[in-house]
């Protein structure tokens, strides 16, 4: 299955794609959108033509987008709230639902505990796919995210196919 | 010239479209986009196709849209900022660059004053418009705002007409 996970930003929106098979994960693209425009409306239409971009060359078929902190200032908060909305809208235009995971989760599913810093994220996402070049600490965490929904979903399959099995003991 | 003012929000989004020419107002159309789907991103894809329908039947040459409060929970506000990134991204998609005014100055235009409550936005949207039925208070908000942006076009316009007069007479 291949999965792309999204870190959304105003300034900087971090996309990683990888192909996920039965526990085993192969690293696809990995990057960053940087929205350029003189105002607030060109700059989301910047972010949602690249994403859009990557959607139509990687063609994922599942997508993954991180929480968000709400302890930052309003202003903040609005901008982050209105690049998750096309980070969310790019998704569901690809006909995808979208998984959505608390940072936390995203760090221990990667890392092991829910308080990793930017460096032990890259460090997993480099030892878990060797070689990778990543495009900077937005798209590390974009694959991060692509990781976490691989591994939710890989358990939610077993379970499915446990209670799959069950039903079929009755 | 044809202006639309949109009034963001996730739940229910207000959108109203006039017709201004020197002064003068006349009523195109309004109304309220509620989003539907099961998920976040399925809600987000419903507001961004209604938005666009309403552009593309009423094809305003000009948008508005309110800017937004910071004194909410930033739960409040994440949902409000992704709505409003789909508020900024249909113009941007139609061409058009967004003006935003803040809710005080969009009151202080259409009623005098810069704390006025939905009531009197309503009655002074009914005042302008003789007749008109609107589609609820989102609805009346997004009328006023585009109201505001004529009164600001209008005056920018007066303005650059007097300043190439003066540089006329030189």
């Amino acid at each position: 299955m291949r999965i792309i996970g999204i870190d959304p930003g105003l300034a900087c929106l971090g996309w990683g794609v990888i192909d996920a098979d039965q526990g085993r994960i192969r690293h696809v693209a990995n990057g960053q959108c940087r929205s350029s425009g003189p105002d607030l409306a060109q700059r989301l239409l910047s972010l949602h033509q690249q994403l859009s971009d990557v959607f139509a060359t990687h063609r994922p078929a599942a997508a993954a987008v991180e929480q968000t902190f709400m302890n930052r200032d309003g202003v903040a908060t609005l901008k982050l709230g209105q690049a998750r909305g096309i980070a969310m809208l790019v998704p569901a235009q690809a006909g995808l639902s979208v998984a959505e995971y608390a940072p936390n989760a995203v760090k221990k599913a990667v890392v092991g505990v829910g308080h990793a810093d930017k460096r032990q994220i890259q460090h997993m996402v480099r030892l878990q796919m060797p070689g990778v070049a990543l495009a900077g600490p937005d798209a590390a965490d974009a694959l991060a995210i692509a990781m976490c929904h691989s591994f939710h979903a890989q358990s939610a399959g077993r379970l499915s196919a446990a209670l799959a099995a069950a039903e079929g003991r009755r």
